[in-house]
């Protein structure tokens, strides 16, 4: 269900809470078929975000309930690709995602083999011909020439149990870029997102944006490390308006 | 379920994410009793809560299933109080709630009459013999020496269906004043707020704290209002750490 503490001003769910219903319906299904974090945390390999990639035609409203369905497209040896349906009442389609993951080893930090689970079991969970018909993310290019548009510091409500930026405050994060003023003549069309480097507790998140077309923008975030004080980059962003 | 994006690096709930659950257990009864927003709305009235403290021996961890019990203590012309309890599998208790709530006229802004909704019909749902073992809120004293914290721009994610600061974000900026390492030693045990005035995106929100006794620190947020430029108090808070 939206619920309304999840909603913004326009009574629609918060893109951020969406994308954590995403991630909670990869998080159960990798679960249900032996793939869960829990399970991987015990063989010292864990699930990383790569890529997110969210297009939406409409946005559940308040106490509406709706469904995420996902399934596994294709795994290759470092990355598997997996999409998500959004729906509503009557199986109404409010739009789709797609998402892409590396399996690393949590000591090393490296990516490891996903067919090295369980004998490869991951290919009897891939659903090849199921239609997702949105875009794949793509690289986002942004150019030395984006605007700064804030600095923000990482606090306790930002970081996850793996004490890393959470990956749901990132997209809140960029999409505090834009205010209540902008949200009101536009909506969110399409969110893409590219997790580039882990950010922690008393990191400085820096944010450039860059209009790349009629209501398309680029966003690149970069911290600076707060004991070594070099710049690096955190994630890029592609958010489309309409 | 406490889902992994509301856990913090402990691996134990956000008290924000709590405190939502909470918000919505009482939304959830209230509207099963006929005195739910969506009601409400239709007659020009709303629920606004006036205070909220929670109080925990433990939060559920990761994963874990738990349960938000509420009913309504008592009910006066201008307030009613609602408590809450959290219990875990097998009935173990985390900890309790108590919730304070004013009735407006919302095109007045005004308090409104509480035994007007339904001929009094509120009085069906008074349940007085319950125990709520943890104190009442009570007026949360804090000198002109709390020290000035940081200043933080209400953002779009800040706001809810109201176009007001919404109640959870309240919760998450007060405690984000402390930051991982400080919750590394400490939990949470009690956390206390009195609402005073909304905020609006654009204001910015001042915070300023004292420490009142051992593990023991009181809030005092502020908004300077973007447009007017003049300081209004939002929020008082205690906040005990064990």
């Amino acid at each position: 269900m939206a619920e309304p503490f999840h909603c913004d001003f326009s009574g629609r769910i918060f893109l951020g809470h969406l994308g954590n219903q995403l991630l909670n319906a990869a998080d159960f299904h990798s679960t249900d078929r032996g793939f869960g974090m829990r399970y991987l945390m015990g063989i010292q390999r864990s699930w990383v975000l790569s890529r997110l990639a969210i297009e939406m035609t409409e946005m559940p409203a308040q106490y509406e309930r709706y469904t995420v369905e996902t399934w596994v497209e294709n795994a290759l040896k470092f990355f598997t690709q997996r999409n998500f349906c959004v729906t509503g009442n009557n199986g109404r389609v409010y739009g789709y995602g797609r998402s892409v993951w590396a399996m690393i080893d949590t000591e090393t930090r490296r990516p490891t083999d996903i067919y090295a689970i369980d004998n490869g079991a991951i290919n009897q969970w891939i659903v090849a011909d199921k239609p997702c018909p949105i875009e794949r993310g793509g690289r986002v290019k942004i150019s030395e020439h984006a605007e700064f548009v804030r600095d923000i510091e990482i606090q306790y409500n930002d970081i996850d149990i793996n004490g890393h930026l959470n990956s749901v405050k990132y997209i809140e994060h960029v999409l505090d870029l834009w205010n209540v003023a902008w949200y009101r003549e536009r909506q969110i069309k399409r969110f893409e997102i590219a997790y580039v480097a882990e950010a922690h507790q008393g990191d400085m998140l820096s944010f450039y944006r860059e209009q790349t077309a009629d209501n398309e923008y680029a966003v690149r975030m970069v911290k600076t490390d707060a004991s070594a004080g070099n710049q690096v980059e955190v994630c890029r962003c592609k958010v489309v308006f309409n």
